[in-house]
């Protein structure tokens, strides 16, 4: 039924309308191989009948436990085009959360192939994600037409949280949602159908920060990249002339520290934490124009963006990078963003007061899926609460402070573990820096900090508690500072502190 | 009431997020003066304020009959974030057609300076749009938050066609499509922060193609102009650091050809008339991108862009030319783009097939004020049935041959106006061409051509049928060529070729 004026938003259309104006232009390569759009859609639609054939229904669950092949990014368009609901898992996980994953969102179907197989729950049929045998699969299917569903807010997705802090609650995506959310990706980034967009970030996550749909949306090309190796990354960006790319600072790092890295100018968008000065200065160096976003699982991926202004481009280096290491401002299809203090009153803009980041809008979960408890929990008042804590600066930037759990509290202050890390790793020989709070008798906690080194870099102990020491006030500096070689981390690459807590308890 | 992860959609939350996170950057400029996103936020409540205290309430109807001024920018958020519904009067237009749209959406306020003033109906009360007394409504008044609607399909604004055919008609616009359409707007121009956008197309016309709203949405500057003088235009441009701007192709040749005019890159959209090959390589030598945009004020203007691909980057200039001069494909936030025959089936993709240009979606009118016998008979078969004539390209693009009712048909044989119309401008002599048909006693109808001369060029009436001839087939060379000095012309620019039959016939 159409409506005068109206049709639901839904990331479907995407597809189908750069299949219409982009038939002949390169949509996806992988290892040394191309499809067009015409080509894309109609693998895209023989997997819709796959799914059709194996009896997925509207509203049924198809997972995929893969790397970034296409056979991910053809699943999404062909599950949602399909009505059915996408269970993008992360690869790396163990059969432990696997099962709870499964045993919660009970898919009809798995895409998967080895290793991951071996360790899946025997609850659903598995087919192959890539490989001559999901070519096969494919050559021998016929097509299911792909639509956008009547009703823009249909269950689009379950992402489960990576797990930072325990047990995966699948965060629930609707088509609508996503779509405003991959607008909102193409206006901020300045997508064009001209973009190459490097895979170095999984898909699993968040559609790989909704660049599965904004990506399509344009008419750009995506260069899969089954995992974030350094190397196959950087011959990628030589021959298929990337030009943008998302990753964490730690995978930032890998390409930074590449013997095969090379000046060229690539638009890179990180997150997950905040960028370092050292590395921003790196990046420059390389011409790559990097921007910080912030956001969670439960946002669509980064619904914060820190906004460059033209009028800050001659800055001195430092005052760049400490304003880039800023989250900053809700992106345009976002609602505003809060910063609140326990009465849900905003704190004030002075780049001082602590308060917790609350959001809500189109590009927020509806919810976690079966769990009406935890949805309840994290949406007291209509606001999704993300247990960040923040300050708002005067020109209505938001610059996270910690994680609620991750702020030490010591005599009575607060202590920024942020705050530490960024100066810890403003020291030449430092490459990562993690502080956690350890239980203290007199103090109550204290700080303990996790390093690694630079390649070729030294450092002991005493020298980096000096190094902090004249930079921010004593009672921030760490009580121990360890060497490490390298960090517990989430399938993103976000260092895992409860285990470093386990590790140091 | 809020719903967890939805949001209602409305342009009237750019300016909510602009005031929160642009707060002090310029916002507009007009006259040597300029506001920032938090007084232009100000202004914006207190004309809401006025609006409040003179009695209009949610679904009123607010009229303004205004140049570019910033009291107009301003009258949109205020009505839209007041519930109210803007019509936006183009200022061109006299007492008889302004006593319609009066009577038709009747206006509870107007917003008028002199000499507009006089030719308004006395059926609403009338207050400043400019100036001193302007000022001082806005100094004196209460402020009233702006807020968006609940309901997303709330009337927006009433847009009355500028009747290149007959009695203006009421189009009507919704928060979400202008929301929707804006995004997409956002998008396809590239905007952001750092622009800088001129306003030569007049604001009263969709919006001013939806910039009134995009503009606003990604922080930019709005570079008031009240009308498109050439010197002015170009004062600003150099002044003010212009990186954008929009015009019917008649305005861009008053800007092409005055003597202030400089090299400088600024990224041009045009629309209402084809770009031809000739305008197209003045405003490649002045360093102009420009993007041809083809829509109907029943689309909330421009819908269809010619989307520029990178493949075609070095192409022959008359290559690009041609290419430029299609219309091109629907944006990324429209439906699919069709070209139908009377059954509705798609006619063949080859360049050749003549079809109806039909479509639907978010950013199609939701239908005509109180007038449901046009919205029925614009909208058959759920599509909106545009009148234009066009072939679909092998790419997916599509070129408009004529309006239905400007297409000639001769002998039999359908001649293009367009395609004669682009031959005369070839012409190194020719600024201007408009073709009509006019009745003839063996033939149906033979093309009559009126022409205007580029500055100081000379060109006889025989030379031009000869160099028509040369280029396309015999029966399509106009029987008569006559030389004006200028055209009748709607407010946008668009050439009144009802006025030309009438003075033909």
């Amino acid at each position: 039924m159409t409506e005068r004026g109206w049709a639901s938003l839904s990331p479907v259309r995407f597809l189908l309308r750069s299949r219409d104006v982009f038939a002949d232009r390169v949509a996806v390569t992988h290892a040394g191989a191309s499809v067009t759009y015409a080509e894309f859609a109609d693998r895209v639609e023989r997997l819709a009948g796959v799914l059709s054939e194996r009896g997925v229904r509207a509203g049924d669950r198809v997972a995929a436990v893969a790397e970034n092949v296409p056979g991910l990014l053809e699943l999404h368009y062909a599950a949602a085009g399909s009505g059915a609901v996408i269970v993008p898992v992360n690869f790396r996980l163990g059969p432990t959360e696997l099962g709870l994953i499964f045993a919660d969102s009970e898919p009809a179907l798995v895409l998967a192939d080895e290793p991951y197989r071996e360790v899946l729950p025997g609850t659903a049929e598995v087919l192959p994600a890539s490989g001559g045998e999901y070519e096969q699969l494919l050559a021998s299917a016929s097509r299911r037409a792909i639509a956008a569903p009547e009703d823009e807010m249909t269950l689009l997705s379950i992402n489960y949280t990576s797990g930072t802090t325990g047990k995966p609650k699948g965060v629930m995506y609707t088509h609508r949602g996503a779509y405003l959310h991959s607008l909102g990706v193409v206006g901020e980034a300045r997508l064009g159908n001209e973009a190459r967009y490097l895979w170095t970030l999984p898909m699993f996550h968040c559609h790989g920060w909704a660049f599965i749909w904004a990506v399509t949306a344009v008419g750009a090309r995506h260069v899969c990249l089954p995992r974030p190796d350094p190397r196959a990354a950087w011959e990628l960006i030589a021959s298929e002339g990337v030009s943008h790319l998302c990753g964490a600072p730690t995978v930032l790092i890998g390409l930074l520290g590449h013997e095969l890295a090379h000046q060229r100018p690539i638009e890179v968008f990180t997150g997950g934490a905040a960028p370092t000065p050292a590395m921003l200065e790196r990046c420059e160096a390389l011409g790559w124009n990097v921007t910080h976003l912030y956001g969670l699982t439960e946002t669509y991926g980064p619904q914060v963006i820190c906004e460059w202004r033209s009028e800050w481009d001659k800055l001195p280096a430092s005052r760049r990078a400490s304003i880039k290491a800023r989250q900053g401002v809700a992106t345009m299809v976002s609602e505003l963003l809060r910063v609140v203090d326990e009465e849900m009153a905003d704190v004030p803009r002075d780049g001082e007061a602590l308060g917790e980041v609350v959001m809500r809008g189109n590009n927020v979960t509806v919810g976690y899926y079966r769990d009406d408890e935890a949805t309840r929990a994290a949406f007291t008042d209509g606001w999704f609460h993300t247990g960040d804590l923040a300050v708002m600066h005067p020109d209505g930037y938001v610059e996270l402070r910690d994680r609620a759990k991750d702020i030490i509290v010591s005599g009575g202050e607060n202590i920024s573990t942020i705050e530490i890390e960024a100066t810890l790793t403003a020291h030449p020989a430092i490459e990562e820096a993690a502080v956690i709070g350890i239980a203290d008798e007199r103090w109550g906690e204290r700080p303990c900090a996790f390093v690694t080194l630079r390649p070729g870099a030294e450092a002991d102990a005493e020298a980096l508690r000096d190094f902090v020491r004249e930079r921010i006030a004593g009672f921030k500096v760490p009580d121990r500072v360890e060497f490490r070689t390298d960090f517990p981390r989430t399938a993103t690459g976000k260092i895992q502190k409860f285990v470093l807590r386990d590790e140091a308890g």
